[in-house]
C-alpha cells in the first residue's frame, strides 16, 4: 500500500511516500480502508524522532483517519490504543496507551489495521474530509471544554488561532453556550477567528477586560502568565500543550490563593469521540480545513504545517 | 401603586387591579420600579389560593420582573427569597425560602421591594419585556439543562411544548449542543416547537427512534411511564412539576435496573439567574413570548393561560 | 463439577445439587477454581424462574466467587458480565449486560468460566469467604455511597437492617467518614446494627430527629415516604430494589419542590469493584458474614435468606 | 480587652500582647467572647508584614477561634470574611475575600466582632481548644480532601508531617476512607505521622512502590517535582501552599501527558466549616494539638512555629 512513513534509518532526513506491503490484522483487530487522513503537529514530531524507537522504524504517520471497515461501513478512527479497563474510566490514563504512528502503523496508508473498538459509525451528516479532522484536535478541544467547569454563558478564552486545536475550540466553545475570546499575537489569525465566531480578539498577552472563566491554554511558556492572571478565582486553566517551551515559574501562590485549577487534557476517549460525532451532526457543526491534498503531496502538507502557515486542518485524501 | 392582586377575603373570586399603597423599605431592601412583569402558572395557582394563607391576603402576585431600581439601573429582579448560606450552597434548599408573591408582595405592581442581593443588572442585550421573561421558567430550564448530566451532542427529550418551561427548554437546549426532541399531544404546538429548533417532534407518549439521554418534564402522571422508558441505562428524567397530577406506581424497578437519575428542579439560584442572562446575551438567545399586554389588562393575560391558550410567555407592562 | 443449578424443567421446584460438566473456555475467558461463593436474594430469585427463560436452564446459580486462576493467582469475580465500552464509562448500563447465573453459568460450582477482564486480584488482607461477599451486595452499597452526593460528616439514613447491602452501607458509610442512622421494624436487627457502628437506629417509618442527607432505600413501598420525608431539601435518595413491592404514587411535587434526586443505582463496576478492594484492604474492613457452609449444604443457606432470618452474608465454601 | 497584635510601627518587630479598647460592633457583625485561639503560620506572616498595610495597623492578629456570642451560645468562628453571593457558591473567591487579621482585627484577643454568618455552633463533642483549631488548618485539609478527586480506597499522598494542615490531612484522609502516604525529611515527624495512622512514611522524594491517586502538597519547590511524579495519570496534586519557594519549571508536558489536575486551595467555605465540625463530631476525631497556652504567652508560641518545632496546632487560651 502507498503510505507516508519515517526513514529506516535516520528520522530527521523527512518523510518517504512509498509503498509499503499490505498489514496483518490480528485477532480481534479491522483492516479500514482509508479515505481521509488529517495531519497534526504529532506527525511532525515523529518525523524528528520523537517518541520513536530506533528499532520501530520505519513507522507509518498518521493519526486521524475516515474510511470504510471490511464490511463497507463508513467509519471514524479513534487514535488511542489503550485498554478501556486501565485508567480508572478513562483509557487515555492507562499507562500504557499509545496514540496511532506511536506503536502501531498510523493512518497515512491506503490500509490501517486497528483494534475493533477503534472503529466508530461515521455520521452521514459529515464527509470522509471532514470526518478525518476529529480524532485527535478537534477531540482534544472537545475534552478541553468539557473539562473546563465552564457553564453555558460563561467566557473562555482561547490562547492562539490558527492551530487545529485552537481553531477547534473555538467553533465548539461557541456551538456549547461559551462566550468565546481569543489572544493572538498574529492580527491576520484574529480576524479569521472572528470570522469564525470568537466574540472578541486580543493580543497576546493584552490585558483583558474582566476576568475569564476558564482557559485553553496550548502555547505554555509565552502564554502561562497571562492565563493565570486572565482566569477568575476559582476559574480553570486547561493545557494540552506547550508549542512555546515549558513555562517558569509556577506562580503557585497565585494558583492556591486564587484557588486556580489547572487541568491537563491529552486527546480523549473513545466514548468523547462518538459524543463529538454526535455533537457535529447534531448541531450542524462543520470542522476547519485550511487545505484538502493527495496523499502523495503529503510533502507539502508536512512543509505547510512546518512553517507555520495554517488556519484550520490539513487533510490528506486517498482516492 | 396600580397593581394586581388576590381578592381580600376570597381567593379564588379572581383578580383585582387596584391601587395598592406605597411599600415600605426594610432595612437591606430595595425599591424597584417595575416596567415588565411576566405570568406563570404559579400566579394561577396563587389566585386560587394555593401556597397562601387566608391571614395574608391580599397580597400583589407575579414572580418576574425587570425594572430599575432607585438609583435608575436597569435591574432583573430574582424571584427566590432565601438565605444564601442555608441550603448547602443553593439558596433555593434554604427550608424557609419563599418566592416572590408567597410570603412577600409579588412583581404585578409599579413599585417592588425585595433585598439588595435579588437585584441583578440586566444585560444591554435584552429590553424590559425579554428580560421579565427569564427569572422564573427560563431560570427552571437552565437549571434542569443544567443538571441533565447531559454533554454537548446528547439528545434531549422535553415533554410537552408551548408552556414556558418547555419553550425555555428547547431554545436553551440547542444553544447549549444539545439535540433537541419535543413530545407534544397537540400538532398546532409540534409545528412550532419545530419552528423554535426542536431537531423532531412526536405525539405524547410515542415510542422513539432511540432512547434519550435525558428527559426534562413538568407534565407528570401522563407522561411518568413514557419517560422512563425513553430515557436510555444511566439517563436523567429532571422534573419540575406535575401539570397532570402524581403519576403512579413509581416503577421502581425500572429505575434502579436502569440506573435511572430523577431530579427535582424548581427554580434556580441568583448565581444561575447571572448565567442564564449572561448566556442569552452571549449566544443571542431570545425568550419566546406569546403577548405582551398592559397591566390594568393583566386579567386577559390570566384567562388566556387558564384556557392553555398560549405558546411562550405572557408578559404585562407598566409604563 | 458440583455445582447448584436450577432445576431442569421447573425452576420453582427449587435447587439440586449434582455434578454438571466441566465447562468450556472460550477464547479471552478464563477458568477460576471457586473455593467461596456468597448468596444474594437474585439467586433466589432465579431459583423462582425470576429473569431465566426456560430454554437457558439449567443454569448454575450464584453471582458472588474467590478463587484461583488457572495461574493459581488468587482473585474476586466481578458479576457483571458486559461491554467496557458500552454505558458511557458505566458498564453497568450496557444493555446488553448481564449477570452471572443470568446468561452464563454462575458460581455454585467448582468450576467458574468468565471473561478475563472479570478477574481481579484478592487483596492478602481479605480471606477467599470475605473476598467472596463483595461483589455484588457490597459492590452495590459501595456504590450507592459513592453516588448519594454526601460528604464526610453528612448523616445517611439505612432504610433497613440485615440484608447485605444494609450491613454493607452501615459498615462502609462508617468507614466514609459519614453519621450512620438506619431505620428497621426488627428491633433484634437495629441492636446489631448498633453493633456494627450504626450512631443510632430508629423504627422503620419513625419521624427522625432531623433531616438527613441521603437515604439508601432498598426496601420500596413500604419506605418510599419516609425516605423522602426523611431527606433535607436537596438530598439525595439512592434505591437499588424494592423488596416490599413497587411504591405508589410518586409524590412528585415533593421531589420537585424539594429538589430530591432519586438515583437508581444496581450492582457496581469493575472498576468499583477494585476500588471497594482497595478500600477494605485500605481501612480493614471486612465483611459481614452471617454463616459459612460447605456447598453440598447451600439448600439450608438457601432457606434461611427465604426465611429472611440472617444478618450479614452466607457463604458456600467449595475445599 | 487584652490583644496580641503586631506593633504600631514596625511590622517586623514583632508581637505586643497588650490591652486594647473595646470594639464597636457595626449592624450585622456580632460580638465574641474568645476563649481559645489558634496560631497559624499565617499569623507569623503577618507580623512580618505580609499582606497587612502600615496604615492597618496596629492589626490584632489571629485566625481560628471558638468562644461564646453575646446570647452565651458556644461558637467556632469562620474566619473567611466574604460576601456568599460572590464566587460563583464559593465565598472564597470573592475577589474582595479578607482573613480575620487581615483587613479586620483577629481572633488573638478577649473581645472579637464578626458578621453574624461567620459564627456556627460549637459542638459539644469539642472543646473549646479543639474547635479553635479547625477554621483554617484544619479546614484547609478538608477542602484538599474533598477536592482531591479521590474515591474511599484511594491512596493520598500528604508532602510533609508536623504542620497544622499535614498532621489535619493525615486524620482526616484516614477518618475518609483513604490509605494515606505522607512523605517528610523528618524521620522524628515522620514515626509520629505513623501513629496519628499515616500507612506508610517516606522520605522526601523517595520513589514510592506505585503512583497515589492524589497528593496534598503545601510545600513547593522542594516537592513539586516529586509530587508530579507521585501522581497516577489522571490523579491530582491539591497545593495550599509553597513553603520551600516556588517551583520551577512547570513541567507542563509531564502535566498534559498524564492528564494530571493541579487543584488550588486556600481555607473553606462556610458550609464547608459545618461539613467538617459535623465530620469530627460524627467520626470522633480530635485535633492534633501540639500545646495549649495562656493568650499572654503567646510569644512562646511564635517562637516554636517559627523555629519549626511543633507537631499539630498551638492554642492559646483566654480564660
Ligand atoms: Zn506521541
Ligand atoms: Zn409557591
Ligand atoms: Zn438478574
Ligand atoms: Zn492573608
Amino acid at each position: 500500500v502507498l503510505a507516508a512513513r519515517t526513514d529506516d534509518t535516520n528520522p530527521l532526513s523527512g518523510l518517504v511516500v512509498a509503498d509499503r506491503p499490505e498489514p496483518d490484522v490480528p485477532e480481534g483487530w479491522r483492516l479500514v480502508r482509508v479515505k481521509a487522513a488529517a495531519l497534526n503537529h504529532h506527525d511532525l514530531w515523529s518525523l524528528r524522532g520523537v517518541g520513536l524507537r530506533s528499532d520501530e522504524l520505519p513507522r507509518i504517520l498518521g493519526m486521524d483517519a475516515a474510511g470504510v471497515d471490511e464490511d463497507g461501513n463508513p467509519v471514524v478512527v479513534h487514535a488511542v490504543i489503550a485498554d478501556p479497563d486501565a485508567g480508572r474510566g478513562d483509557e487515555v490514563n492507562d499507562p500504557r496507551r499509545s496514540l496511532l504512528s506511536e506503536r502501531y502503523d498510523g493512518t497515512f496508508a491506503e490500509h490501517l489495521v486497528v483494534p475493533a473498538r477503534n472503529l466508530l459509525p461515521k455520521p452521514d451528516a459529515l464527509d470522509d474530509v471532514e470526518a478525518a479532522c476529529l480524532p485527535t484536535a478537534w477531540l482534544t478541544a472537545y475534552r478541553m471544554l468539557l473539562r473546563s467547569g465552564a457553564r453555558p454563558g460563561d467566557t473562555i478564552l482561547v490562547q492562539g488561532a490558527g492551530g487545529g486545536v485552537s481553531t477547534a475550540a473555538i467553533v465548539l466553545a461557541g456551538a456549547m453556550g461559551f462566550r468565546v475570546w481569543v489572544a493572538t499575537r498574529d492580527a491576520e489569525r484574529g480576524r479569521r477567528a472572528a470570522n469564525l465566531g470568537a466574540d472578541a480578539v486580543f493580543d497576546r498577552g493584552e490585558r483583558l477586560p474582566e476576568r475569564v472563566d476558564a482557559v485553553l491554554d496550548s502555547v505554555g511558556a509565552a502564554t502561562w502568565g497571562h492565563s493565570l492572571r486572565a482566569v477568575r478565582p476559582g476559574g480553570t486553566v486547561v493545557v494540552c500543550g506547550a508549542t512555546s517551551g515549558d513555562p517558569s515559574p509556577v506562580e503557585l501562590n497565585r494558583i492556591f490563593y486564587q484557588q486556580i485549577r489547572i487541568v491537563g487534557v491529552t486527546m480523549g476517549s473513545r466514548d468523547e469521540l462518538a459524543g463529538l460525532l454526535a455533537f457535529c451532526a447534531a448541531r450542524n457543526i462543520r470542522p476547519v480545513i485550511d487545505r484538502v491534498l493527495p496523499l502523495h503531496q503529503a510533502i507539502e502538507g508536512f512543509a505547510a504545517l512546518e512553517a507555520g502557515d495554517v488556519f484550520g486542518k490539513i487533510v490528506f485524501t486517498i482516492p
